[in-house]
């Protein structure tokens, strides 16, 4: 069934998702700060709006997608939100997001926060997911819509929770980033082909050692860090060679060394026997 | 077609390297320096040898697996190395690979180093590796029995290859379990379900993020890193967001501190327009 959704932010995120919902056929109202940004989507059959305040009154659905939450807070400073569904896909921490849902609510709308876990060319393709949280009514009203910019999930009423699992995920990819910047700086440094080796040798392993997360996660969740694997002192030893070798190839071991630091702060608590598992204890502050 | 094979070494790993060989049918001779721990072995069809140069008296093929390189030296010290094929399955650093080559060509033996990329019980699984680097005349003619192990993988004739592209895997691997931990501190003091979390929402995330390694590998190797996708000034936005976060939610976000630094460091050399494998050129000395 064709919907009326406005689009709030016509960035390459925001076009990207404004011509998803475009495709698939829905009625869509566009407004950007800069408005030469909605032509491309006007030409595709959408409706531009002269203010911020106009697209709100377009449509039951909103959904903005500007830079960040102080941007979100000016654009709608001035929209009639009474009865509107605002669906806030810019990024930002779980404190904004909350923030932001107390002030929609004020203003007598529902909301929903997203993260976003694509590039702009993944929307609408297979791979793209949205972590929606907030408003279960707004979510499950819109459901549908929704899942034309990509597969939505709701993960929980607190709309700090999506935000919070972006950066959680982003702080996954990070780390498996620094991970294959310090082995590619090792590799290059003896000269052997870093493409071949990526390809062949190290996202296989990745991939392999990926698949035993949840079996770490599970120890993390029952707080039991005992191993027939891989202790700590194991990996502490491992972790001595790394950092030797990285100095002996000429090569910085700086990524590696926050994991050694509290490998061996958790080895110099006796904690050696234990397994990895055990080291996010460490990061838990009081 | 049945070889003489020795295997000195029976920890966890020498034992299963030694009862596969076996397992194919092969006649296998044993020592380890606590001889009782060659006893599950001899049940199972293995020969003891009372002494190392009676082990390698008794193969042409010469698995060691003990240890450290020192212990390794120790072991053949005094054995009978002429002629002999020495597989050095130890793990070290490529300096020591290199003398070691060195110091059994020195005695008249061909050498072979090997990086394994497995625990004991997947010896012989689908899914285990081991990278040789050294004597390519060795492995040819070994290679078949190297095969019954795991996987083989023939990587170069520098005999510190096979350590340092193994060591370059465990990077990979440290940086990756560096991210979940960080990622599971954030997701637990959210009270979120970690396990759901890693299974349905990380994993996926982090094989889908492994697959553009090889592109960013291809990247790094050109020299080339312009982007259109993510450049740095982004990811920094992106991991001052993450950092904030980190510490509004009580945990702490050392993990991710040396990345934030690089990244840092380059954008203020001017290149925060570069994409993220221009940061390998930061972990370079000299
Ligand atoms: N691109 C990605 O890969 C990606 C992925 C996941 C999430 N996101 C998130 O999506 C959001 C938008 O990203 P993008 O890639 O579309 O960025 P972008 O191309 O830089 O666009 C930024 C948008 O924000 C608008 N904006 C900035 N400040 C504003 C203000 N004070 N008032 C009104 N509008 C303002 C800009 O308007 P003007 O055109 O007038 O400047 C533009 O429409 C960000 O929160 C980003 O983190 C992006
Ligand atoms: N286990 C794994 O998951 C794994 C994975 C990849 C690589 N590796 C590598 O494989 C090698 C062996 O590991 P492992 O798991 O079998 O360890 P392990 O169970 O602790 O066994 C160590 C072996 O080394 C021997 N040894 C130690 N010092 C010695 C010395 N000075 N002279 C003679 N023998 C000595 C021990 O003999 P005693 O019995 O007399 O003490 C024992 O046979 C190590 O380099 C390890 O890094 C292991």
């Amino acid at each position: 069934m064709s919907e009326n959704i406005s689009v709030l932010g016509l960035g390459l995120m925001g076009s990207a998702l404004a011509e998803s919902l475009l495709a698939a056929g829905h009625r869509v109202t566009v407004w950007n700060r800069s408005p030469d940004k909605a032509e491309p989507l006007v030409a595709k059959g959408a409706t531009r709006a002269a203010t911020p305040a106009q697209a709100v009154g377009a449509s039951e659905l909103v959904i903005v997608c500007v830079l960040d939450y102080p941007a979100v807070r000016e654009v709608l400073e001035d929209a009639p939100l009474r009865g509107r569904v605002v669906v806030n896909l810019t990024t930002g921490r779980p404190v904004e997001a909350r923030e932001t849902a107390t002030w929609a609510a004020g203003r007598g709308a529902d909301y929903l926060d997203g993260g976003i876990m694509a590039v702009p060319y993944m929307i609408a393709k297979p791979g793209a997911l949205i972590l929606y949280s907030g408003s279960r009514t707004a979510y499950d009203r819109h459901e549908e819509v929704l899942a034309v910019m990509a597969e939505p999930r709701y993960v929980d009423p607190d709309p700090g929770m999506a935000p919070l699992l972006d950066l959680a995920m982003l702080t996954g990819m990070y780390g498996q980033i620094a991970g294959f910047l310090a082995a590619a700086a090792l590799v290059t440094s003896a000269k052997y082909p870093l493409t071949e080796f990526t390809g062949t040798l190290l996202v296989p392993w990745l991939n392999a050692m990926a698949a035993s997360e949840p079996a770490t996660a599970a120890a993390i969740e029952s707080g039991d860090h005992r191993t027939e694997v891989s202790n700590l002192e194991i990996n502490r030893v491992g972790m001595d060679n790394l950092i030797r070798t990285f100095r002996e190839q000429g090569v910085r071991p700086d990524l590696l060394i926050p994991m050694k630091t509290i490998l061996d702060q958790r080895v110099a608590r006796g904690l050696g026997h234990e397994g990895l598992s055990g080291l996010v204890e460490e990061l838990r502050i009081g």
